[in-house]
């Protein structure tokens, strides 16, 4: 009865994300020039309506890149080379702070954390007091390749405590759950435009404290395109990126925001907290575990395949005979883990879908469950929150 | 009778430029995972069909960025920290080539050219005998701010004689006149999505010799983003990006170069020669000049306004007034040069737009010529070229 390449599909992964067909319909608008009035208004709003979901006053700045090169920018504009600086490996993102660090120079300083846990502060405390000439600690608030997420607030206060720099990859938490940049003391923020921001791929946002700004006016790093000082002079004060704007992507980035302050950031998280509240409830009703249970991220759901089941079959299968779009495990988890997203532009209802897939699929493969009782779970749940 | 902001606009600036409605419709098509066979064989027809436009049997790499960053990618890979170059500054884009390489701590030697002028490979000989220890020769293949065209051909056969690598900016060129990279004798040719492919900005595209290649799997220059080596790895072996990719804008290349070669390359590059032809022949029917009237660019075309005419001004009223966007001088140029695009998704019978626009626009602001004339100098070049 299921065919292969459905002609309805559902977007799943931990990003990129369904884009709403408001924000399309924006990026199929006519070209404008990245040097007009009109550019320059829709930009200076897209970054204005950026702050909230960062939890700043500072300026968030946009680039024509994606998410990694955000954070390359940080690395680059806060550190020099051959500084220290200590980075939570809990998964693959945190490893590629690892490597950027390496890339450019630097001594990275590791803390491993298993995958699928909280980084914790005492660690933190430890790495700093046993590398004191460390100048910064990297980061994920929500590590999308483990489904976890860290404690940045509490991390936060042994940094500041320290005087030493924080740098936190948000890119799967900036409009997911709740960030407090400035309160926490957060000195870089980075995020990208194809998870919560329901854009598509290609743009990158930073912010910076004043401390790390002032850090990036020293740093002896070389860079150009990544120049966080040149590109804030040239959003702040000429209203206008510094290199030819992303332009489509900005203007969809303004929409998609105008949709989300429209909703309300409170119920945007609410709402993401729903989808990984439901989703996460099927888990025990398959009989199947999650990767990171005791601290679970909001915007994806790591769930363990069953032992002897090819987690990669099932993703296809997913996919190719479904139309529903996962992601596997990466790494160590691959073949092992099923990734459903759920952030950006999905509702909680969605999440049935995704978790009927999955029970589809696991049936196909032989796995033996209650049929149904997933997404009776995953309703529970929802109505429940309701 | 005309009015600030007229409904129907029309986009001339050399880059951005207009994006064909097929274009803008793909642009808008529901989100996709970039690690799925659907955006593999996107990525793949679309690297393959660059190929002809670089005039290259070699691997097109795409990147996540606008032009600068493919420019950066280049001087990266291909030079480590210390290393000598030799530049040729011939306007904002040349002098770029000399801040990317002081950025990355690499000494530039600059080949001075006056705006509006080529480079001559007699000086690009004398540079490299003056300093034989540079490299590499980095240039435009045709100069944006200034509307002319360098020799590329023969600059490369100075630089093959003496076995120093050959950096070329394509931006405006590649897709716009014929690019012979492997016969010519080029390293590493760039460009962007937003010029002849017809595409919002936001991407970029490099090409490199094997030679290049050999030199950027050695290159000791700090890089992660824009590491090239691992980037074509990706694209040519694991058929997806290093990165997440900018997937809506992957999607529209490949159809904006299924169009291009719908039209068939002579035929692109043929419509745009007679673009610029029917531009360039309409300045002096208006009494005026042009920048580059020696070597003149077939992408964009550089007329000097009036003395004692603004042509910031004049610019504005074409935009505001007229909804016509051209753009203006940079630096020594400003208010004193319009430059009109004629790159992409535009007819020659559009320079028939563009032409009365700055007649109704000089006119407004004083300049006395004969009513038309511009126009029908225009005119008569493409029927002459029909």
């Amino acid at each position: 009865m299921l065919v292969k390449n459905p002609v309805k599909k559902y977007l799943f992964t931990p990003g990129p994300t369904p884009v709403p067909p408001e924000v399309l319909l924006e990026l199929a608008r006519p070209m404008i020039h990245h040097r007009t009035p009109e550019f320059s208004a829709a930009l200076d709003q897209a970054r204005e309506r950026m702050r909230p979901l960062f939890g700043t006053r500072q300026e968030v700045i946009l680039l024509a890149a994606s998410g990694t090169g955000a954070m390359e920018a940080a690395v680059t504009n806060l550190l020099g080379p051959g500084e220290h600086a200590v980075y939570v490996n809990g998964g693959k993102f945190g490893e590629r702070w690892g490597k950027l660090l390496a890339a450019h120079g630097m001594a990275g300083h590791e803390i491993r954390v298993d995958w699928g846990r909280a980084a914790r502060p005492e660690r933190v405390e430890e790495a700093l007091g046993a590398n004191p000439n460390a100048r910064a600690v990297l980061m994920q608030a929500s590590e999308t390749s483990t489904c976890a997420v860290h404690p940045v607030a509490e991390i936060a206060a042994v940094t500041q405590a320290r005087g030493v720099m924080l740098i936190v990859d948000g890119i799967t938490s900036v409009g997911v759950f709740e960030q407090k940049m400035d309160e926490w003391g957060v000195d870089a923020l980075v995020t990208g435009s194809q998870k919560a921001l329901m854009l598509p791929p290609g743009l990158a946002m930073v912010a910076l404290s004043e401390r790390a700004l002032e850090r990036a006016q020293r740093s002896r790093s070389p860079r150009y395109y990544f120049d966080l000082v040149r590109e804030l002079k040239a959003q702040r004060d000429e209203h206008t990126t510094a290199w030819t704007a992303a332009v489509s992507l900005v203007l969809g980035l303004n929409k998609s925001l105008e949709m989300i302050h429209g909703e309300g950031l409170p119920q945007v998280f609410a709402r993401h907290r729903v989808m990984a509240e439901a989703t996460r409830a099927a888990a025990p009703a398959l009989g199947l575990g999650l990767l990171a249970p005791d601290n679970p991220a909001p915007g994806v759901t790591g769930i363990l395949t069953p032992p002897g089941l090819d987690g990669s079959k099932l993703v296809r299968y997913m996919r190719d005979e479904l139309g529903v779009s996962v992601q596997g495990g990466q790494d160590q988890m691959k073949g092992k883990l099923v990734r459903i997203g759920h952030m950006g532009y999905l509702s909680p209802f969605d999440m049935l879908i995704a978790v009927a897939a999955l029970e589809t699929a696991l049936a196909h493969l032989g796995h033996r469950f209650e049929r149904g009782a997933g997404v009776a779970a995953a309703a529970r749940r929802i109505a429940e929150r309701a």
